[in-house]
């Protein structure tokens, strides 16, 4: 694997999850594998999750791991091509990360979408001006609009908890949030959950919170969600911003926070969610803290997801 | 040892003051007791000697170290329960607590009083919360009420500095500051050397900065400082708000700053402070700068505390 | 060596360099020689080059590495001896860089000038007051007036790309900025081109923009840039703040960037800058996307030059 953007950058989904579930029983098997290696961390927005496990994951690795929060710890990147850069931007990408393609054998970034200009959010200018001036291999910790690391981790959860022999029925559903997010783990999950193809996939959200069809493919689009959720073995909560009315909040209709009663359309559906999740808002206390939430498993996952890249990566370069 | 909140989980203080000075005088005898072990650092607070100290105490056992400034580098957290986290924190400490717990064999905090609650802030409700969810065992790195790895720090300091078979006489002297600062440097202290019992404890301060006796016990309070000097061994200095008045400050007399003429009545002590201290404010330079101030040293004893405290931490699981 | 302040602290330059050439061509040869031993990298700046490369220096040489961004993560720091210390400084330098001292082997620290008096900063009042507490050897990563660790790596990287018996002519040229800047790195180059004694130096910049003759000492001042640049072999380009009318902007005339019309004058110079850069401001796009343009080499040397003074600091201790 020469860098992990997105599931195309994978050349076998089902090797993959393979690969780190057999990390999990076996965190420290490749502990030389990345001998004098460094991974770069670069964040130009807030992680909790991401920064951790991707840390723990290098180490198992034996990488070394430089972490830095560029907007906080350097300064505004000038992400334009022919910028007079007279302005609050101080260092252009194109140096930036060119100087620390010399200093990292794998660079990792996280940035986000600004939500304001779908084009250029939607062509990942970000992450793509890091990938074409690094010069080494470069992993995403969430981009504008997809976040690998996580829809790995999830379908690594899903084969996980999941032993019989039919596919299982997975739904992602909508639900509400004060914010505008981004759709890149909605978009992502989607594009991963169709790659893989070992499931039944039903989307259900309000009118207007279509996902781009470039990600979610031919997965049937539910609009009734106690309908969509009738008996789904997975339930994968998430709220995202229009994707049409780009950006923008268009519902907070609060019926769609998941709760037990939701709940009781499904085959006893196991509850998943990527975390930071709003609690009463987004997925009610009463499921979180019931048995039927893998949360808290699922972000144990994402160590071995990040390993199971990284080693592929390495053992490429 | 299971956690490290409080004295109370030491099984014994005399033997941990060992295994520091041991490591004081081997620093790597453990280089391999950490291996494949990750110590997470979460900080809520500013920090300098606990977050050098820790970092440099683990990875002299081996540990992986993970810093996090969760305010700066993540979002704000909910503490409350049964929250409808609408407002401004992004995650429950019920998951970042158990997710933090999935990626680290040990997780240290710091969290700092909001001193206006008083209950809130005695019944330790944050690094509580912490403790309650993360699943591995905790390590204060100061709470709202205590700061224990700053004691053990302090015992140590004092039985390296006294050699004689008389238990030397320990004075601990508020003095004035211009902000109200936490009582967990005063509370523990008081609390550990209570329980070391090789002490002549004393404490003085002016009218209503009375400490919470649970951490205070027995010892004498004193409110003419010279007289409480009086043949001090050890003057450990500090500042402090009222607990009485909770969280005020009550006076700021500068006749209780540490001068050598108020060292004069004593049998030449050594002076104490945790740092940050605040010259020709809590302590005159003449005595920060002078023979009989241990503050470098006693500062430079916090790796071997910390380092004691994860050892037998690593050892118990 | 004890010490990395200025040019003055090196025992042979040209040794030096040889050294980090060297470790370029097998960064991990000494992989032991750091066991054990701990940089602590603490800034009261923004950086990323410096931060980055000394981090993966260190680790080459088997050093533990401790970040802290002090004025983030820690807190204001009282430099004046004898302050009453009742306003916003937290911690005097006196007892923050003598803590830091007992933890760490080697400390290094970036500290900018305030670029408002002279002499505050041409006495490198901070990084002296850190060098005269810490009671362990001091690693500048750019004081107020100098920068060391970007001049080794820029002597490194013209003898790297010269390979004629005759000595380079190199030109320093001041260009226009946005933002008053400090001396340190033209001031460095200087001192450093002239201990180097390999090349035929000359500085041009416009008229009141000369800088300290402490570092330029013989080198001629053309005040014509384009004849300065004829026949150059390297043109070092920066811009700098005045120091006569002292960190003031007296000029930001863009006939000063540096453009491909510019280089027309020299022998196909190589085009070098400390970064970061400002894009069509100091320097012009054609000239950094060009082949005469050495700065991301120039920017990967700064691990070579790092390891060099690191790895002859733990020698000597």
């Amino acid at each position: 694997m020469k860098q992990f953007i997105s599931v195309e950058d994978v050349p076998g989904v089902p090797r993959l999850v393979d690969i780190a579930l057999d990390y999990k029983h076996n965190p420290f098997r490749d502990k030389s594998l990345g001998t004098n290696k460094t991974l770069g961390m670069i964040f130009l927005n807030p992680s909790l999750r991401t920064r951790l496990s991707s840390q723990v994951a290098a180490r198992n690795l034996g990488m070394e791991v430089v972490v830095f929060n560029i907007d906080k710890e350097g300064w505004q990147l000038e992400m334009n091509d022919g910028a007079i850069m007279s302005g609050n931007t101080t260092e252009h990408v194109k140096e930036a990360a060119a100087v620390m393609g010399q200093y990292f054998d794998i660079m990792s970034i996280r940035t986000f979408p600004g939500l304001k200009n779908k084009e250029e959010d939607y062509t990942e200018k970000y992450i793509n001006q890091f990938i074409k001036y690094a010069g080494v291999p470069v992993v995403s910790l969430e981009s504008a609009t997809l976040h690998p690391l996580q829809s790995l981790t999830d379908v690594i959860t899903i084969r996980e908890h999941w032993q019989q022999p039919r596919k299982p029925k997975v739904v992602m559903t909508w639900a509400p949030h004060v914010k505008a997010l981004p759709q890149a783990v909605p978009n992502s999950f989607a594009q991963w959950i169709n790659a893989w193809g070992e499931a039944d996939f039903v989307i259900t959200h309000p009118k207007g919170y279509e996902l781009d069809p470039k990600f979610t493919g031919n997965a049937p689009i539910e609009y009734n969600q106690d309908k969509a959720l009738e008996g789904a073995d997975f339930v994968y909560v998430k709220n995202w911003s229009s994707y049409s009315d780009y950006g923008n909040i268009i519902s907070t209709d609060s019926s769609w926070m998941v709760t037990n009663q939701k709940l009781q359309h499904t085959a006893q559906a196991k509850v998943m969610h990527c975390l930071p999740v709003r609690r009463n808002v987004v997925i009610a206390d009463e499921v979180l803290d019931g048995p039927q939430s893998i949360v808290i498993k699922q972000a144990g996952n994402r160590v071995w997801a990040a390993q199971a890249v990284l080693s592929e990566i390495l053992k490429n370069s």
